[in-house]
């Protein structure tokens, strides 16, 4: 059996850094909501859906931290914060729609 | 907090659920193995690097279930499948290059 971690270990693959990145559960949903535009925590969190805010604060934390969103603070009385793509993460686009075009094409509703 | 489960009661969103199977841990890793070419199970497992046989089993079944990945049984003693693409899995090698072409350009090796 191949457990071993040895992709982890060898030189850096950033095909394999991305693929990591978006299995993450929430990002892709998450980087297809802020492609609709700006928005701040809680209407990120209702766009997206069922994630807990604590897992939706980290996986923004993660994705500035690459320089995929960025984080604005807008007031502090009362807080306000908005998070939006930088331009390399509206590049991203290109993925969300190849993955809008497999799912119209071949997903269909289960047979219940 | 928008926490309610409502996108999951509404009607069938395909993209909804493309995003929901991709954000699967290993699944992108998966289709991105098999799109050099059917491989038996530990192939694969090796090919993915880090999953544990049972985390890939589970995996694969669900692809099937979708109709992305087909199982043929080769021989039974001693025994031996393959997973390749169907068709339809084979379509998803758009979203894995568009995934390549983002990180090759925007992913850097973490500097430590």
């Amino acid at each position: 059996m191949a457990d071993s971690p040895a992709r982890e270990e060898s030189a850096f693959c950033p095909v394999y850094a991305a693929l990591n990145l978006l299995q993450e559960k929430w990002t892709l949903h998450i980087i297809r909501a802020l492609l609709e535009g700006p928005k701040g925590f809680n209407e990120l969190s209702r766009a997206v859906g069922g994630v807990n805010p604590a897992t939706l604060s980290q996986r923004l934390e993660h994705l500035v931290s690459l320089g995929v969103v960025e984080k604005t603070v807008e007031s502090y009385m009362p807080p306000r914060t908005r998070y939006r793509l930088t331009p390399s993460g509206r590049e991203l686009e290109e993925v969300i729609q190849a993955v809008e075009r497999w799912a119209r094409k071949h997903l269909k509703a289960p047979v219940s």
